[in-house]
């Protein structure tokens, strides 16, 4: 890390101009959540592994910026060149740049990886002291990164109409309506999953996430697909042909932005397949239209970059929202592999059950009692973090339609429950206790959706306070599940219900309460969510969104409480219609228990108790086609009714 | 009112530069929520008698704009003359001036009835047209305004420190730290809650606020009161004095706010009283601030426009937050009121009861019965909505400190109910009926606080809908009174809890769901509030501040449900403290009994019936010194614990 360092202030200093700071970002081109091997370059550089986090270089110092969920996890991970900021408490990076830096201060970034917002946050920061935002012509870590992965040539698949539900000539009609309606003569599309979603394809270029790095540009007649075309077989390409979009390589998006502003795009295009049909008075308007779309959050700065700035219509994605709102076909797909996740979890629980007696003495899932054998199992049998996480995604891989994990699963025992965004290392990772609280978020990616589910589970004899803080939890996860709402309620408003009932006791979390989830696609997903952060006020839920419901409680250094379920929104069912706006509540679509051991039944209501009982009757019912007798007869224990 | 439209009209046209268009405002010169009856300046030109609304007057139209609180009133009120405009489905007013008067049109208002904020907002609007905002010298309405009630000579009190709590020095103290804080050499108040709480002065000027008519001035070295010298006596001359306050004439503010703004009012100080002690560093600090604070929310135009802009520091004033922070002198006052008025409305509903059972043959309070003897009243028995609600006052009036009513009385039958701020006339009034709902929302000044109680009633037999949405609204008041939230928790993210058991029949209400409430000042008292709108999420809720609890259900035609509480936010006694942000939580002071009859107890939780047992109790033990034994055996009987 320290040859790495050195080499980047050699060429930092050799720039033109001579650069006084490198932002190394974690994002990729395609400003993604998770990126592959070859675009983690702020992991390369600073050696920090956690998912979020920003590395700042400057000729005398390094410094790293990553927010409350990997405090620890970077002070373990850096090394005495590193300095941690921490999100909340430190400065943020442009503030600090700002300040720190000189006057008339160069500061360095590929502008490939940050998208618009951040760098005209970052120019307005930096203008009071007139220092400059430069666009490294070269990514700068690229140059000294020598064992660098190779560029992955995984092939494009294309995404059947059976999942996916809505063909790409009726997304592509939609869109060409909404560019028409804004005024615009193209868009350009960087977010990866949007690609994916918009073109019907799927890839595996990311780990977690069945996308394929590549651009797209729509316009009123045309379309394009940036990518490696190594990865594009002739299905694919006869696909994308015949909804008329042309293959391009990877790298051409750069030049063609500059074509699509100069309006001479429409006139490259070599495909001439089905133009989308637009009525009359669509075709007399696109003519004028001169505006260029790009999402502000998403964009990246370079591409930005070459188009005039006056003629950019700076506006969330018309894909983001379109996304979201599921189809018909694509909510049966959903409910359809949750039903097939939820089996794996339940599989796992009844084999974590006999591990955790047969290994460890525990009492088990349905007893409370103390462990009798717990120090006397075999090496060999040692069950840890990922080694038990290890046969959950086995079981999930025996499932139909399975394509691999949605995201890293989090397989927490005691204290590493507290830690939100907790990653277990085969090397370093707890031995399942007995005795400890177990913690599991975890997910897959199946044909026909993506899962996210949360559990927490006691082998042997909970604390009376654990119990206390796992009904809070529950009452809360019931409570935002039951809601129903009037049409125009945002998750900024529901929010507080999952947090009431744990605020009633003085308790909280720190992460919101719910995100939108793909179908077979990212796994946390715009443009709505559910949490206290500002941003959760910009869209209402709809119905046919899909959103996690996922309240927690933490305590550091003993353990970790969270449940989730994915609920699709509908219309509810309500008595009345007061103000005819319409009124919305949640389905749940993730079946797994709920462990009875683990409620104080006393603080739970009538109406809480016959909510558990008739989700576990149907947990029961559901799961029990894809289970065997013996999983059957634990299943059935699990969701006795509870009766009071 | 056509000689009004035709004289007004006659005063635009010859007015230098004639005027296109007049807007007649319904607030007086400190943009007050209620005015005195020389103040109704929209309601003489309109008619209209309701409390919000604003009148513009052009050459050939006249337009009322108002909310949708007062639609069927206006309606009711309007002649053929003028044209309802509705707010919220209408055009607002500054866009529908943009768009239909001509451009560089001359809109006047007189400058001194409208707010620094609402003025600039106006004007930016119109500046698209070239458009231009005329402030009238005169006000145009007192001209043509042949028999406007004279100006009011009513006393000033002073305000007792055994009510007030605070000392005038200590809020001075409190000021000039702030003004030295915020680099401002003075501030002008025109809110005339804000002059009366700072002055601890009360008055009588306007009906149901017992405030003065005045202004005042601070500056670090003096301070004045702009008040009619004819209600000063030299009582209060002396309190005022001896903090170094000066009275001066009420309209002298407008030549001192120049006087101000030049740095020459502190030499035109001929009061020498008790300067406030400053610090030296304050001192230093204060000769060098040129900066006149102002509340563009409250503050009038027409002084801001004496000022230099580039030397007004914009900014809410510092005596909202400070003022809505009650002391606990204060905080006592205000349980002990509302314990008398709790009385006054318990034995309201005896007398109610009684007559109810005694006139109509209702079954009554207690029993669920068809009424026996409906239409066999005498005339002169007659009870109405105007008789019933003077006999609550009756009531309130022999308690001790009395200073008469906060607001006026809502006291509603049946469909009346439906209509959010009804206010029974004597002659047009509605008369009670035991087959009916009966909502009364009323409150009053005493000298130790200010209350504000609605209960729903009924004497008959209540359909089954009526109790479900009875228990409904009772479930949301009950819901936010118990809620437990950590500091930094604003209304607006409370204001779901009181709707969410509403929501989960279809059923919602369109106000707020609570207000700040004064200590012997006004009724409805920002900056905070309970809301869903945006405004709420601007203050969060602190300790030691009230705030109304009042969610209601409305169904047009037929009847109306509202159950309010004034509550005391206080720091709570949670069990953990996650976050170390402390947590807070609601004491309620109202106390009056919900009507059992009214309650679909299938629909409550043990914890809701719980809650209402223990409040019942306390009810009935708080209550009892002030009631004589008939009324202390119906209070038992109103509060027996309920067992299911």
């Amino acid at each position: 890390m320290a040859d790495t360092l050195s080499a980047l202030r050699s060429l930092m200093a050799s720039h033109s101009p001579p650069l006084d700071a490198l932002v190394v970002p974690s994002e990729d081109y395609h400003q993604s959540e998770y990126v592959s091997a070859r675009d983690k370059r702020r992991e390369f550089v600073s050696g920090f592994t956690g998912s979020a986090g920003l590395a700042l270089v400057t000729m005398k110092e390094a410094l790293l910026w990553t927010d409350g969920r990997y405090f620890l996890q970077a002070t373990q991970e850096l090394s005495d060149q590193w300095k941690l900021m921490r999100i909340g408490e430190d400065p943020a990076v442009d503030i600090w740049m700002a300040d720190n830096l000189p006057n008339d201060a160069s500061i360095g970034v590929d502008p490939w990886c940050i998208s618009i917002d951040t760098a005209q946050r970052w120019e307005r920061a930096f203008a009071i002291k007139q220092q400059k935002l430069v666009q490294t012509t070269k990514n700068l870590v690229d140059e000294v990164w020598i064992n660098r992965p190779p560029a992955e040539t995984n092939a494009v698949i294309v995404h059947a109409l059976e999942f996916a539900g809505r063909s790409v000539a009726d997304k592509l009609r939609f869109l060409r309506e909404k560019l028409v309606q804004e005024k615009a003569r193209g868009i350009i599309f960087t977010a990866l999953d949007e690609v994916a979603w918009l073109y019907n394809i799927r890839g595996s270029d990311v780990a977690y996430c069945p996308v394929v790095h590549a651009f797209a540009i729509v316009t009123s007649n045309s379309a394009f697909f940036y990518v490696d075309k190594r990865k594009v077989s002739v299905e694919v390409k006869t696909h994308l042909e015949e909804n008329g979009i042309e293959v391009r390589e990877y790298m051409a998006v750069s030049s063609d932005v500059v074509l699509l502003a100069s309006n001479e795009l429409d006139a490259e295009s070599t495909v001439r397949g089905t133009r989308t049909k637009v009525t009359e008075e669509v075709k007399t308007k696109e003519n004028s239209n001169d505006l260029i779309w790009a999402d502000p959050g998403s964009c990246c700065y370079a591409l930005y970059s070459k188009l005039n700035p006056d003629k950019v219509h700076l506006q969330q994605s018309p894909l983001a929202l379109a996304k979201a709102l599921k189809n018909p076909v694509e909510l049966e797909g959903l409910r359809k592999a949750h039903v097939r996740d939820g089996a794996a979890v339940v599989q796992y629980l009844v084999w974590l059950d006999k591990k955790l007696q047969d290994n460890y003495g525990a009492s088990g899932y349905f007893l409370e009692g103390d462990a009798v054998n717990k120090e006397k199992h075999l090496k060999s049998l040692k069950l840890t973090e990922v080694t038990a996480s290890d046969k959950l995604e086995g079981f999930r891989a025996s499932k139909e339609s399975f394509r691999g994990l949605s995201f890293p699963t989090i397989s927490s025992v005691g204290p590493n429950a507290a830690i939100i965004h907790y990653s277990p290392q085969a090397e370093t990772c707890a031995e399942l206790d007995p005795d400890k609280i177990y913690l599991f978020d975890s997910g897959a990616q199946y044909l026909d959706g993506t899962t996210d589910i949360t559990r927490t589970v006691h082998f042997g004899k909970p604390s009376a306070h654990e119990k206390a803080c796992y009904t809070a939890v529950l009452k809360g996860h019931i409570a935002l599940g039951n809601a129903r709402f009037p049409n125009g309620t945002n998750g900024h408003a529901l929010d507080i219900l999952a947090r009431v009932p744990l605020w009633k006791d003085g308790l909280d979390y720190r992460h919101g309460t719910g995100h939108g989830i793909g179908s077979y696609l990212n796994v946390h997903e715009g443009p709505h969510l559910i949490s206290f952060r500002p941003q959760a006020r910009n869209v209402p839920l709809q119905a046919s969104m899909t959103v996690t419901d996922e309240p927690g409680y933490y305590e550091d250094g003993n353990f970790g409480i969270r449940l989730e379920n994915v609920l699709i929104v509908k219309e509810a069912d309500t008595k009345f219609n007061f103000g005819d706006k319409g009124y919305l509540s949640f389905e749940h679509i993730t079946w797994a228990p709920y462990q009875k051991k683990l409620i104080d039944l006393s603080l739970l209501m009538p109406d809480e108790i016959d909510w558990l009982n008739s989700y576990h009757s149907k947990c029961k019912d559901i799961l029990a086609p894809y289970l065997d007798e013996v999983e059957k007869e634990w299943l059935k224990k699990a969701t006795e009714p509870i009766s009071v």
